[in-house]
């Protein structure tokens, strides 16, 4: 046995610290200096690094190599961070502050803010392109990538201005616009850990029924925060969506009805995985985290 | 000898409808109708299709197969269009005319134009990677458009907010600018072309020096059409570059510094030629119509 600690041992603030590592060495004066500072302002600001961490725990459940999903997890965090920015923008939702800052336009102004997501975009793809993984494998992470980023562009396109035919039940309504604007990306940390982790052809469906149902539950957690929690607390504007008029789950099911939701599917992503061994552990216990978070 | 037109044979316009009609194919029904419409509002505005028969052409030059470099052609017409989109916004130059319609933030709204300029450049890469080239090559067109791309971001960063030491000679700013702005995605176009159909070690370094003499040459003559033509023959506002105290080739050369700049950049790239047999005449008679186009 060795002495040093496997990877599958890793706690999810050490896991962070490899993605943060990685990102500062993708990030390292690629750029003209302004756009990397606001590129940086924007990638280091206290994020979770929800997506990351979760591509990396994949790629460890199937038994990967952890350095392999580095690249994969640094390009969906860009991808996270570059839609954050332009969903900040004033012709987007006009949000002034995001995880207790202001956010990049208000920092920076307006144009940088715009140029700084479209160059994280493009970067997340440069990072795969150039990542020491064989070919084939490449083109399907970037392949993946690209379809669930244009999922995710397409469910905010849903959330901010609609287009559901009118007959469409406002909850299947809202559980399409949240599975492609949250999920789409939580679905490609997944699944894209799992592929670059070696995963079997039985295993991808229920990385990928998991993926699914913590990515309606996250959401779900986020509207339930979003009417029960301060300003302060959050970091963000709250009751900022009910006041907008976009559909939330505790609008449509009410507090008692989401918290009813959010247990549904954390048994539903907990059941997914009940084909997998002890390495999937720090998967279920995400699934457990995420479902009773208070930020 | 074979009765049908051999692909070197076809006109400038046989080569834009068939860009056309891949772009309609790629694009068709891929989003939702709203962004879909958005998108194609876009790309089919009647643009010139310089950068994609640029891309076809370069293939053509080295012997390739046209079939063969069209994904790349549309790929970078995708990357153009966002490009003009992300541009025209009233947080970056603020333009509500171009190619003589509304831009797509009037056409639409603000977030819409957002959005879609998002998804071009997202799908750019999602066509890449779906096409039928085999992965080593695919990775590495891949690599060059998003490297190319956050180019011409970067010389956006330099245009909208300046960023050049004080000592740099106003006339090298202007040519580093442009080189970026501009001349990336020209230069992007040539190279992907180039390799996809089968360029030699040694055509390599020639392409690459007529596509940056020709993106320096498109934008010294936009620059002098900026200050020479009226705002309905350019379909878009024209002295407005002028009037933001940017930097332009007139505005430091004056106009006929900027002709005899022209035509210095013109011989540069006929030179760079100078190697290739017939098949690169239309490369030629491209270089020449760029130089002396009146719109």
């Amino acid at each position: 046995m060795e002495a040093e600690t496997q990877p599958n041992q890793l706690t999810d603030a050490e896991l962070i610290e490899r993605v943060d590592d990685a990102l500062r060495l993708f990030l390292d004066r690629r750029f003209v200096s302004s756009l990397n500072d606001a590129i940086e302002y924007s990638v280091f600001s206290g994020g979770k690094r929800v997506r990351p961490v979760l591509c990396l725990r994949s790629c460890l459940a199937v038994g990967g190599d952890l350095e392999k999903a580095l690249p994969a997890a640094v390009a969906i965090e860009l991808i996270h961070t570059f839609s954050l920015v332009h969903d900040d923008l004033p012709g987007m939702d006009d949000d002034d502050l995001r995880r207790g800052r202001p956010t990049l336009h208000k920092h920076t102004n307006e144009a940088m803010a715009i140029l700084a997501g479209d160059a994280m975009l493009t970067y997340a793809f440069q990072v795969l392109a150039s990542s020491q993984v064989e070919s084939d494998t490449l083109v399907k992470l970037i392949g993946w990538l690209s379809a669930f980023t244009n999922t995710m562009i397409i469910g905010q396109v849903y959330d901010t201005m609609g287009g559901y035919s009118e007959e469409m039940d406002p909850i299947e309504q809202l559980r399409e616009t949240h599975s492609s604007k949250t999920g789409a990306l939580l679905h490609a940390s997944i699944v894209m850990g799992a592929y670059v982790g070696g995963a079997t052809d039985d295993q991808h469906t229920p990385l990928a029924q998991y993926a699914d149902a913590i990515g309606l539950m996250f959401q779900a957690v986020d509207d339930l925060l979003d009417v029960t929690q301060s300003t302060e607390k959050m970091g963000k504007a709250t009751g900022k969506d009910a006041g907008q008029g976009k559909l939330t789950y505790p609008g449509l099911l009410g507090i008692d009805g989401t918290r009813a939701e959010i247990d549904k599917l954390l048994s539903r992503a907990l059941e997914a995985l009940s084909g997998f061994d002890a390495k999937a552990d720090p998967l279920r216990e995400m699934a457990q985290r995420l479902a009773t978070r208070q930020h």
